[in-house]
This record gives C-alpha cells, sequence and structure tokens, in this order.
C-alpha cells in the first residue's frame, strides 16, 4: 500500500457528487393502473431488518402513487433492459403506460401488493415505513418484505451468481456494465489460499 | 424494445440485495485523532440541497465520533486504492491507525472541519443533518458543504471527465471496476445526431 502522485485539486460547488450509484426501475400503483420511475437516488440503508431508501421528487406521478399505496417495488436493471429502464426516466406515467410502450411484463408481488418487472433479474418488494421530506425530494424509507431472483442467476450449486445478471451502476449521468472484478470483501487481509481461489473464478 | 424469454422466479428471504451500490471511505474525527471507515449502505437522497445517507452500524468505533462531531467526508474509491479501501472496512480504527497503515495520505476539508483522503478523486465533505435509529445501523444524513476533484480528472475544455477516475462499485460483496458505457440519460428517445456524438466518445 505505497503513495501515489496525488496531484492537487480543485473546490466545485457542494452537489450530488456520489458516483457510482445504483440506478432501478421503480414500480407502484396496482396491477390496472402501474407506473415505473426510474431511479438513481436510492440505497440500501439498514440490514436487520433489511431497508431501502428511494428519493421521488414531489412533483413525480409515481410520488403520490406511493405515498397513498404505502408500497412500491425495486426492479434491478440488467443490461438487455437499460433502454427501457432510461425510457422510464425522462417519460411521465401521466401520458403514458409505460409497461405497454417498453412491453415490459408485469406481475404481482408474493408478499406486498404491487406490480414488479419480470425482466428484472432481481424484485424486490417493500412496504414503505417512513417519509422524509428533505427539500426537493421526499426520501421513503422501504422495509423489504420479500425478494425474487430469476432462476437464471442460480449456479449448478443453487448459489445466486450475481454476475450472471449484467446489472448496470449510473455513473455522472452515464449508464455503465461493471467491468472487471478487482477485490472481493476481506481480500486486502486473505491469505494466499483464499486469494488463490476467490480471485480466480 | 422486445421481450426477452423472461424464465421463472426463485423466491428468497428479504435481505438487502440492491446491486450494484458505491463503496466509499467514509472519514471522520479529527487532523490528530483521524478515522476511516469503508460504507456501502450510502446513497444521494436530495438534490437541492445536495444531502447524501451513509448508514452505520452503533457498535462501530466512527458511529459515535460522527455522533458527536457532526460532520463527515466521503471520499470515493478508484481501482488503485481499493485494496485499503477493502482493509478499512474490515479493520476497527479502536485497534488501528488506519491513515498509518495504509499510507493514505490526510488533509483537512475546506469548509468542514473533517480528515479527508488526499488519493481520493473526489472528496465530499458533509455536516450531519438528521439521524434516524433504524435498528442495526444508524442513518445518518449529511448536507453537503463542499466537494473537491482531484485535477487528473478534468479533461483539454476544463470538464470533469468521471471516467478517468476508474470508480469501483461493490457488487453482492465484491468490489468492480466499470465496464462499458451502454448509454447516457435519455438515450432512449435521443436523436441520431446526440447518439453519433455522445455514444462515440
Amino acid at each position: 500500500m505505497n503513495n501515489k502522485d496525488i496531484g492537487s485539486r480543485i473546490q466545485i460547488k457542494p452537489s450530488t457528487f456520489l458516483n457510482p450509484v445504483p440506478v432501478v426501475m421503480v414500480t407502484c400503483g396496482d396491477m390496472e393502473h402501474a407506473n415505473i420511475i426510474t431511479l438513481a437516488w436510492v440505497g440500501t440503508v439498514n440490514s436487520e431488518p433489511p431497508m431501502i431508501s428511494i428519493s421521488v421528487r414531489k412533483e413525480r406521478f409515481s410520488h403520490d402513487i406511493i405515498r397513498s399505496s404505502g408500497v412500491f417495488g425495486v426492479n434491478l436493471v440488467s443490461e438487455d433492459i437499460v433502454k427501457q429502464c432510461d425510457y422510464c426516466g425522462v417519460r411521465s406515467g401521466r401520458d403514458t403506460d409505460k409497461f405497454a410502450e417498453t412491453h415490459l411484463t408485469k406481475f404481482k408481488g408474493e408478499k406486498v401488493n404491487v406490480p414488479l418487472i419480470a425482466e428484472s433479474p432481481v424484485c424486490i418488494e417493500c412496504k414503505v415505513a417512513d417519509i422524509s421530506e428533505l427539500g426537493s425530494h421526499d426520501m421513503f424509507i422501504g422495509s423489504v418484505e420479500n425478494v425474487s431472483v430469476s432462476d437464471k442467476l442460480f449456479d449448478q450449486k443453487g448459489a445466486i451468481d450475481l454476475s450472471r445478471a449484467g446489472l448496470v451502476a449510473y455513473n455522472h449521468g452515464e449508464y455503465y456494465v461493471l467491468g472487471d472484478r478487482v477485490g472481493f470483501f476481506g481480500f486486502s487481509v486473505a491469505g494466499r489460499d483464499a486469494l488463490n481461489r476467490r480471485m480466480k473464478k
């Protein structure tokens, strides 16, 4: 662990500069009147019990739907649905039936009465536990009630291999697939055997 | 936008399955007694004013430092410091001077009295605006007071080219660099000129 040339720094104005961030399609409403909103201001906020935060501008069509229904779905985005994901971020559900326009397939959550996206590799069903008004956005804290995973992500041993999902990250206004794996949690203190076993696959 | 074969779904227990997520080195304390904690439960939660959430387990050494000082730094992680990042996630500041052990370089924030990491491509200075007890973790909402960017990220026109940073994402327990760029915000409805201009670079 040696220093590199650290150069000098430029001060810029306070802004939302955390990168990369997730990008997900959040679903809301019911099976008859379903909407999709693409969000990047999302994050895991608690482990036990599992909770996710999503931040939505008050004026967005989905805002009041989620607020009144108290439920939402978080659908992860793989490369093969990134175009639909982008489309759901630039069009409003006030004018558009996004499921119809994108040809994405609706299905109902197992534990939460919310539409989900069948083409998404991982769908997370949430109930709203809290709402905070932060300014431009309201932050909804969702408790995770159920998770379903595409059967294509399971390896021969029955373990989930998320690298098969081709998930997309959002970085400074652009969508990227993940590239090289450069480590695993604990690799900096792992022994040679663990490094050989886990970094080779 | 056509359907693909959607296969079938496997239900798994409620868990923290949002992926990929950011991974950052959060700094706290002062220039004499500084600590670094690696966190992935972080996210942007508001745009105007800019706010970030970080979730920290109550028993972590940094938890009380951030709570009592009311400030923290969010240091983005590039591939060349991912090993130090991992190390700061598996060792505790109770036992270790992480700046000394990782040879990372401390510098003081411009607007917030908090140590930051000079090797980080982007450092975000935050003041704690709110704390919520969620269960295993406390969620700290930080208002962004300043951002500094390495001068190496600026292109010839003086614009920030974040692709130069080699930022790392965290995906299901593993660190990945970003791979191919597969779109930009609005690409699904962009005209041919914009697509040619922006997807070529």
